[in-house]
């Protein structure tokens, strides 16, 4: 059985380990997580799409209740009626196998259904999804559980873009609209910078199973890798306005081709939020339009900027295998979505050598998104875009401070073409062995 | 003193008909004509912007109020504070004297300030207006009080606006939401049809100062005019479909250059808004989504397909002058918003030799929209854009079911691009004297 | 019987006022004359489109003999054949009722025919045009006499044409290469300015068919004029560096909305073909790169620049009108195509009071390119497009350096979009009566 | 020492393992293999460019000519003269460090220098290198022998694109011009099709360094791969038409995101230069416009079609390791352009068990053009844009018939972006094992 979301596309083993208990409480938690971060909006803010990439704020709240609907509760039940028949077209992203889909650029142009209609359509979804849980017959709920996980975790992939698409809608409103104040406190700061040595070596890489997993992730094999360095934190933003200050921006040298088309028609001299004042950087965020902190770690950069301060830095980044080994024995530990700092913060690990692996930004690695040795391609409507987005991506490791804990693994592969910066992305460097 | 709006530019003599209690009158129907209009939308209506060419309706709500600010109070009153000073920034339309403005196809861009924001905003303004009016120096009012009049019929242009651009968002919306059901009542229909003559003559064109007018109306002169014929009545559907079923809009030979380019890169085979569903002619209107009815007035067609209507036809469109001169002794009378039917209706005129002429639909004329010899711009912010649309424009006369009665008269010269069709327009035909 | 050109729409009287013998010999003349303005081009240079507006050289010399062949030979030799049938469908320029056109933005990606299959097929269409001028029977002869006229004066359209697109082609060359070397001697300079009134008044405009005419120069009819004044010479290049140099390009205030559009989304602070070189203006002309010569009329200005600049000196463009009664009794003498010099050349006239109306520049009016009353289309494939290009075009009137002193007239109305300035066009000043 | 050229970037081993004669007479003969290429062409077809990624045939003769200059000639002389200083600025392709360039899209605009004058400059060219052959100092020479071998295969590299260049160059003129009639004998063909199977290992990849290689096919390392099977042949137009029938092209399951909405935005529906008259498939080659041979390999297809294709037919495309593996012990015999052929040829190998591994077609993979691990970029200006290229591109193996034979090699990585399809690009199936 296979899922497909709005930005990747992935493939799951045809069974979930979770007991039926333990699938209600997560859908419970992530769907009422939902309701968590929408809280500081208003009624306007749900509606509007700035760019193709952003989804008005209504649209993920009831395209991840559509999913529901499309692949368990109809499949379930084949005389169930959804509240209202136009809503398959208008929140179906791009399953082809389910009907004709609302264009996506035109989300934005819709007043209706309104968010109140739209909270109604998640009540009713999730009335029915309890009647679900309560009254299925064992065998055939077995048989539905993992479309049910899949259908979580994307729920938990549309959460992380509510917070993306948001902040990019209130950066667009000349009256800086703050989504949160700040809560984080300051603590001690560890800036030493390391490079960690690996051998060459066979390792097995992928998903093995024994957690859930999209398809992307499978199947666990072996590569052969040959011995490199990696960095034993994240690109901080002090780092990154040296590059800047450089002229890393003016230096052709520095790119890659498509990278300075890119950097020259967008006229691009920082990353993405940032806006100089009076000579000092400024960068706006969900906590307002704030000074950019030096020990943060650099974010919302893209793919051609994280290569390009690489190559200035003597470095590369690093591959995603390589990525995937580095961390196999690190704690998942980190500042995620759960801390409510909506932004990454200062590295202030002094115990493990290395740090920051998980959560703050996503970690552009050098590798083009490309199926694995062996990949297979489900049948049906959830798998009928897998590998659909195998070409001109790169693959991000990690998670960010928008990501869920409980959705980020070592193996999760996620991916954007080269240009995209709007989601909380960042630099660790890598270079070969000496 | 002159008023530039956000699609025309007008001049006026620099002084007032209207006594205070008139204007006060005036200021304060209009004013809350405006709520008259919005009350069937719901909060999310008021933030769309489906194309450049339309607002959202809370940016027209804001931008009207502003216009008093601007132009009226901040003037008066040097110590004048507006809620926000950023609104000045957000809803300035295009004068540039009054400083930089926010891009305008980025106005559906902004969740906020909310719509009860912005209902503060007119509430503020609406009574700093009222404690002008009733406190201010008679000297100082009589100069102010040309620039209010012009602030009443600018508020004016943009109800109009607003009908015309929430038909077009609820046109995007797949749920076809209803403005407003249809509440006229059926009548008997004048469908003959007559060519009416008028011979070579010298005649009075241009505003003669008895009553407003826009500076663009000014100033009154003679003008030779040749024999010509005009239509008795407008153009219907019932014509136009015959026009779009002899093929005319597949044959080149019918359209001018600008225009064969414009319905071939478009795929235009109808009016705006106009549907094909097995087999009959739908249309989108603000009562609903009905079918097309046969004795209505033609409207939403651009130039082109007025003036490629009228080739096929025999005939040709009038002159601005020609427009003039044969409504210059008809009644104003005709279907104006005031009557709430927000759609043309089937002429039941049969008193009048020629009907039709006010109401219903702003009527192309063939006149690209020109200076009028001796025509002169003056100084000021009002008056900065004076001229500034003369070119590439044509001029409509008429006034159409989404204008104010008390905001046409004979001399207006209203002007769109010759691709425009999101107004209510439509078509009236002339020939040359045979 | 009605022709069409490249870029214009005319009718003519359906007789010729040329005997036999003078048409031959303007026909041999004129051919030959395109002989003389490709003589100074290498084979490669007759190939190359730099923009949709120009036509590669070879292009022109092919479709001016097309015309003979489409319009002529053919309709009298019913067993004509051209040297090649495909022919038809590359030389054709937007006749339809003639058949299918090759695209106009892809005439430059032609190698083939080459420039000797073409210069063959000029002899081709010569020979037998020579042929039908020896042998046809006098009545036939009068019948096609009007369309061969007109062929004539198509071709001396497109010889300037030849010299506006070379002069393109060239420019956008690193090694500006020179088409001729100046030939123009100095003389003594008229730099004295004077307004010249005329008073109200009611003339008779167009043709009046006594000479060739378009057809968009009829019906001669009268028209009603207020009083106005005109400038007794053409703007200078000197003039209209102080336009520049006072931050003309800068002011918004000085232009209308959509030229301000076109200058900033273009980046135009001088004419077409300036480059200001350490802090000098010097052009690129068909005698080379060279320094701009303050005394010679400004060239390859657009319309919006030619309105604004006008305002900027508290002035106005003239009117078609207005032009044709001030050069009704001028003589029709100035810098034509015939003096060879290619470029405008400085005012040395200190005898008339009006100086250069003609030649040297078109000069631009403000008058839209509009039908006349009482314009008729008339039937039949030479006059399948008349009155196609009335809309979002200006009027010119005069001639210019590239234009044939045989094929203009007072009543000559050329006509191009607001935006364009690769023709040679330039500034006369008008303004009210005071 | 490092050489980028237009459409790649490489890397050399500072040293050649050719003798001075050796390398003399490859120089020669390259050179001298470029008039036989041109020899086709009249004037006029060297000027044309009909896309941006299309070269006029004179600027790549002149490209090539300019490469000896600026990394030879200028190197060893230090008062080295070219024939004009502009050369340098109209015939760099990308080089930064060498100065500014004239814009690629640009280069269709440019009839001067004419195409005699591009051949005195070769001739200088020439001459100059001749001389430096003969007069060198030994130690000097050895020392410069790594560039001139480098621009010995960047000029066949450029020979590549003549052909590829004028074929899209005559495609586009309605007379259909003829490059060569064809000169290929029928013989025996070989459509039978096998799955050759490989197991998993641990393969060396790159270019060990005993023949010349670009820096991209460095350094020569271990990888390990899983057992795959791989197509005995390349896919035929018989099997492609049946892709196409079967309604390939319609069918969005099969097509990658990025595919499909390329298909889409370009209306394709069959390969580049096809064309369905009558019902039957005929396509553009340099042999003229001719039936679609079902026997010869499908060519012209791009990644997205071959990717699309592959899915159909139930299999993949091979990796670049899986067909460098493959071809490891295949001898380098096939249809290169010295036989003369410019156009794929039909399987005629009856006797190795895998078929067509080198010429007829480039074949796609499915590796991302990505660097190699330990892949350095050199210093210098040859070398400033290793790596350059390295994102959103895809990797295609073995040579076609526009490729030289003293060209390819079996560790060659060209690459193009996964919607070229200009290029003789075809495909070979494969899958993983069962």
């Amino acid at each position: 059985m296979i899922l497909a979301n709005d930005s990747s596309d992935q493939d799951i083993k045809p069974s979930s380990k979770l007991s039926r208990k333990e699938l209600y409480d997560d859908f419970k938690r992530v769907r009422s997580f939902s309701d968590v971060l929408t809280e500081p909006l208003l009624t306007e803010d749900y509606v509007i799409q700035t760019m193709t990439d952003v989804s008005p704020t209504k649209w993920h709240l009831a395209h991840t209740s559509w999913f529901f609907e499309a692949f368990v509760l109809s499949e379930i039940y084949k005389d169930y009626k959804s509240i209202d028949p136009k809503y398959t077209y208008l929140f179906n992203s791009y399953y082809v196998q389910v009907g004709e889909r609302h264009c996506r650029p035109k989300r934005g142009l819709l007043s209706r259904p309104t968010v109140n209609e739209i909270y109604d359509y998640r009540n009713y979804v999730d009335h029915n999804m309890e009647k679900l849980f309560e009254e299925l017959d064992d065998k055939i709920f077995e048989a539905i559980a993992p479309v049910i996980e899949i259908g979580i975790h994307h729920e938990q992939q549309h959460q992380e873009l509510i917070l993306t698409d948001i902040k990019h809608v209130f950066s667009e409103n000349p009256l800086d609209p703050v989504y949160q104040k700040n809560n984080y406190k300051s603590f001690e700061i560890n800036t030493i910078f390391n490079w960690i040595k690996f051998d060459e070596g066979i390792h097995y890489v992928g998903n093995n199973g024994d957690t859930f997993g999209f398809d992307n992730e499978f199947p666990y094999h072996k590569t052969l890798m040959q011995p490199f360095q990696i960095a034993s934190r994240l690109t901080t933003n002090a780092e990154y306005i040296e590059f800047i200050e450089d002229g890393g921006y003016q230096e052709t040298n520095l790119w890659l081709s498509d990278g300075w088309s890119t950097v020259s028609s967008n006229n691009w001299n920082s990353p993405l939020y940032w806006d100089k004042v009076k000579g000092e950087w400024w960068n706006f965020t969900l906590n307002g339009f704030k000074k950019v902190n030096p020990d943060e770690p650099v974010c919302h950069v893209s793919f051609y900027e994280a290569d390009a301060f690489a190559r200035w830095a003597g470095a590369r980044l690093p591959t995603e295998f390589e990525w995937e080994v580095v961390s196999s024995n690190a704690k998942k530990e980190g500042n995620f979505v759960e801390n409510m700092n909506f932004n990454p913060i200062p590295n202030g690990n002094f115990v493990e050598p290395i740090q920051q692996m998980y959560g703050d930004v996503w970690e552009w690695t050098r590798s083009p998104y490309s199926p694995y040795p062996g990949y297979k391609t489900l049948p049906g409507a959830l798998g009928e875009y897998n590998g659909k987005f195998m070409c001109n991506q790169m693959v991000l490791k990690g998670g960010s401070c928008a990501t869920s804990k409980t959705h980020i693994r070592n193996t999760y592969r996620n991916f954007f073409s080269p240009e995209s910066r709007w989601q909380f992305m960042g630099i660790r460097l890598a270079k070969d062995a000496e």
